[in-house]
């Protein structure tokens, strides 16, 4: 049978929740619609968490991004709403997630958002993080 | 009805309030004219913030770089006024507003304009900002 | 009394018609509207000529940028229109424009135009010009 | 009445069909049907072409490249039928594009066509076309 | 049933066999064995071809790749032969293959084969190829 | 006889305890299969450590990553295996793996992981490790 | 009545003297006389201020460089003069003068120059200022 | 005596007439008055040249470029001018001269000037020549 | 037995003497004596073949250059014998090897070698070569 | 005994006169004095070229460049001059020497020479020289 969209995303138990680790995520992969003209929207996503006692398993979020395809939603909602599930899901100790939206209007948008368990200190390991791949903007391009 | 410029900014609810996140907008079209000759001046605006109760809606944002089109004004007025007129719309916790301008009597100005919520603690995601992107100036280019 | 946009493009005679040479201007200021739905169009031009007998002043040439910024016209109209009014002017061995226009519907558009004077066999110079400067593309940015 | 996805392409005449000169879009925001799989498929197409009585409206090629969303194609075919349908329908004097499709089981596609008039012989203007941007492979990234 | 690796290479008719069109095909999953020693290889494959009568299908050539996993070959015998059956199965008018061979004895391997169809003449799209993407090496790293 | 791959790394007397130094490896061979579908999967791992009173030898560590060939192991489990048993084997000071996963699905998993020596207090020279090299992902490529 | 050079600078109540914001100048069109030998000099000067109650005016700013040029003086004395005058005039809480001279005696002397309103403490805001642009020299360019 | 500005170049005899040889000098430091406004006008001028019986002397070029301080000029004029006092003064077999001139009405403008000595053939050493530095322009910046 | 330094290369058939390809070899491990100190010399070899009826042996090689490690030669004596050496053995179609010396008295050596079969005519795939790496100096670094 | 400057080039004869090859030499360290003033001037020399019957013997070029230590002479003088004593020691088949001079009156001045052998063809390997390393100036730098 083959693969379908699903907003089920599955986790499997983390084989080494003794350690910070971090898993970084690259998804450049992601459409959804316009919530006010049914246009579609394109966002390229990238993803870092440290797990604590989960992980999400890929082919699930791959399918799980897919889900949004037509579905309507706000840059700003949208971001959350994938962060919110991430975070709902494994419970990491701290997970950051980067949405840029490609162009709309003349005006390029970025979306950074960031997550740390509550009662977690700041593991070292955090100052190894890939710096954030901010869209690099040039006017006339 | 076609879309018209306006100075009405609008917002709506930040969907996720309770947490601190990011957003990055890269607005490169602005021209509006200069308060002593009447000639067109042009910007390269990029903002950042973090928001509180309340996003901007990026239609209105951009009806509303669109209504300094026939305006007369001083770069650094102009600057701290969209910075200002942000800031009253949705009260953010942080703003971060750059302005370049293009170069003018051989001189080129960039107006960089920071804003804190009273009260709010600085975030750690204030730490994992975009540098700004401050022009970069090479004599005789 | 100020400077006024004007379409009246002037011109004055070439000091050394004798020899081919090349003059290249950057005007990245340039804004006129949508014909469609009347919004800003933003673009930024690039011109290579050899002269004939005649050069553009470089003032009117501004105060000719200017004269469009309330007028509607298409990306490949407008382009054409001010070679056109070029070539009208100083009838130039040789001329090339580059117009690049900001990105609409997700979708950026250059355009290059190109003309030599009937008659006029390419000069050695024509190696020399720049490379043309296309807007770098780069999905998501 | 909002946008709709449409097969439909529009065109209008070339406001100067007395000159050659090179219209370049660049068209990040693709995507269609694996035709086996019936997973999503995304492409970055960039064009190139010499009009000759006619060109492509911006918007109708936003809602033609919308209304692939939910079809199935091969990679090979899809890039063929862009090319031809823009081909029927503006008879262009030249005509390249290239498809860059998001990596498949380890294995990234790119396609590039190109397209002369019949009788039409090759401009001076062609060799300054931009260079083809393939996709830059690093093994392991 | 899962996929298994296999010899069998399948094509299918070229949509537009009309044109010459190029197919880029980056593949930088590839081991194999070492025919001495049976230590593993690897190698990073690019390719490019112009089509006649037939395409090669996407995932026949994955997991044709996938088939050399556990056998032993020379790197000058294993690119010919790569480049042979794709040769024999799509009988292409141009065909060109790059392999990039890992460091092996302190020494750097790379093999650049190229095939054209017997009687075909060079087609124009031929110079809009990529650049042969050598291994770029720096003595020490 | 010719080397086999084997799961047994060995270790010898780090010459120069008396010191903190760092030990760099890079490591761009290496394949297993994926436990879902037995595929192959491929990464490049990169290896940082301050050795205690042991070093792992050169020979042992290449027999013991081609001994995962025709493994099935995620890429969370994998990565953290290689670390947990190079830290077993030498109790290194200080240890940092990157694990660069190829993409699958459409996403690119990078997996860094850091050790410290219980009781071990960091040294001036962890300032000094070369940066992570994070897969430098952009869409399309 | 055209403009003259003139030592006269002139200022404007700063708009906004609630808060802390930077204004980035950069003039690269500066030249003076060497006081020992007559000759030219050039310079680029780069300018940073926080604005207090008032800030300098654009116009007068490019006249008072202006009445520099038939004056001679050391580059020492010239680079903390002007950045006197500025602090006379505006008298800003934070200033920062680069400036970048010409090579003379094939020796590149840069000058940089700060200065802090008595009393006033560090901003945040200074966190963000642009680098320094140092003039990159390379022996024998 | 201290140097004096001054018309007057002076030449010495080529002491290798026998061969074609390049001279490229690079002279960043030009300052000329506008015509028009009486305002300074900066411009950075890079000539390469093939000498015939005489060279340039490199002292009484610095002078002379120092001459044109206080007078004004347009910049084709002035360009074309200092090309030709350079041909008059030393009959070179090839000469090339590019003048950047600094941005003035937002427009920046170049120019590249080519002379060959009438019944010189084109020597292979052209061939070598630097590429053309021309002034690369970012919009905004 | 382990291995040993040796003047003996090996070769084998080629197994596709049919077609022109190419064979890319990096060796950036050699070094000899200088002839007149007996101190040592360092050289990167790059070698770039067409072979004709046989490949040379990639473990020969590298035993081969080892052989020189105690042995004396100049640099342009021992470049060319490489060659020589390589050309005798295989007889390829086409031959280019270049050698990188390390810097020595100051001043840095590299040579450039090229050979071509008597009778055989230059092959299209010569022009997919890769350039020549030359060394890149900058002086003081 | 310590060495000495000498004006005596010495040679040895080309080991491999059969073939064209080329050898590159880069030579940073010069320093001679100012005919006009007595002061130190320096520059870069890069040389290339196609031996016929000699070499140029290395440790005696070292001594060459040093013996002008304490000799004035012009830029195009000295520079010839070097060309002509190696020119008259080998009769290379071909030669070009570069030599890149350190700025002086604000002026940089490179120079270029090329010698062909009399009744020498250009041989293919010409096309495969590096490109002359001009400097690359930078105003204000």
């Amino acid at each position: 049978m083959p693969s379908q969209p699903s907003k089920t995303l599955e986790r499997f138990p983390n084989p080494n929740p003794e350690r910070d680790y971090v898993v970084h995520m690259d998804m450049p992969e992601f459409t959804c619609l316009c919530p006010l003209t049914g246009q579609p929207d394109f966002a390229h996503f990238m993803l870092d968490f440290i797990p604590d006692q989960h992980n999400v398993e890929l082919k699930s979020l791959k399918l799980y991004l897919w889900s949004f395809r037509d579905e309507g939603a706000f840059h700003e909602a949208m971001s959350n709403r994938i962060a919110d599930d991430l975070i709902q899901l494994i419970q990491p100790r701290y997970l950051r997630l980067l949405g840029r939206w490609y162009v709309r209007g003349g005006i390029t948008t970025d979306l950074l958002i960031e997550h740390r368990q509550s009662g977690w200190e700041n593991s070292d390991i955090l100052q190894q993080l890939p710096p954030v791949h901010w869209a690099q903007h040039q006017p006339g391009y």
